[in-house]
């Protein structure tokens, strides 16, 4: 059993901007570190959380709400809770942190637009783009980038093993995560 | 923090029959045990997970299942869950206990139809047998009892202390909570 404290890693960003990699790449290095560790990641909550919710704004914020409850429930047990949903609405990720009864720290997985639709992971932009899906955040729904979040990272610039760093040295900076050997390149 | 291991409480029974005063009496004791709690009650998952379902067997099912996923988050993460649903429905229950990486305590809150009917605490019969309710379990849509529950308590004859005092004994028994001073009546 880990004596590490729970919090909430909120990730927010454009779709292909680097959520799930990074969360994915977080994860083995939070698990060696003694911590328990979730990932609330947007397909998979779609799937068993919010299945028949589209994208409206409302049900784009039900959606969160849902992803905020559980990661709530599970932060404030000792878990950390990544959640990895684009979340593209100010208030109410803002509402989240502040129903969050862990330390709720907000990561901006920042990457211009141009970037993530070069990338185009999924093929989502080129259907967004010719209509095929609607609502898409960036294309044709708004994105609110955080203006306070704990911590920014520029995927299109940094590659992913200094976007985790950026995120680890946060982490324990603010003593949320237990000392460890950090290799400096 | 806590050193005993999650576990899912799964409480099944008829509206009524005390799932949720089962639950609440409790939690203040697993709590008093150094043990993490959560309770995943019908009424606040319906309001929190669920808002927009009904009472149909598809939405029912898709209900449980999500109290379900978040369930097993919890429990393998050393929390002990709880859940007060009604889960009228013995597949989608084993469904549950087949997913749960953890322990999977099923507890049968028996209570006769006409006891809960009697007591009606929040009305709900009354308008299930006026036709106000549709689909009301017990009433006009079924309840399929477990056959092969861990625990089975009968709150109809049986007080709060004792239908407690039976999950406790078989939690102890399974060593799925610390030993502890039992005062006997």
């Amino acid at each position: 059993m880990s004596d590490h404290k729970g919090f909430t890693l909120w990730f927010t960003g454009l779709s292909g901007a680097g959520k799930s990699t990074l969360a994915q790449y977080l994860i083995p290095m939070f698990t060696e570190m003694g911590c328990l560790v979730e990932c609330l990641d947007g397909d998979e909550v779609r799937e068993n959380l919010s299945k028949g919710l589209g994208f409206s704004k409302e049900d784009r914020d039900t959606n969160i709400r849902r992803i905020g409850y559980v990661a709530n429930m599970l932060s404030r047990n000792g878990v950390i809770a990544i959640t990895a949903a684009i979340s593209p609405y100010a208030a109410i990720r803002d509402e989240m942190r502040g129903n969050c009864k862990a330390h709720f720290v907000e990561v901006y997985v920042e990457a211009p637009l141009e970037v993530v639709e070069a990338r185009d992971t999924k093929g989502l932009y080129k259907k967004a783009r010719a209509g095929i899906i609607k609502q898409f955040t960036g294309i044709s729904d708004p994105y609110e980038a955080p203006e306070k979040a704990e911590v920014t990272v520029h995927t299109g610039d940094q590659s992913i093993e200094e976007s985790a760093q950026k995120v680890l040295d946060y982490l324990h900076e603010k003593g949320l995560i237990p000392a460890r050997q950090v290799q400096k390149a």
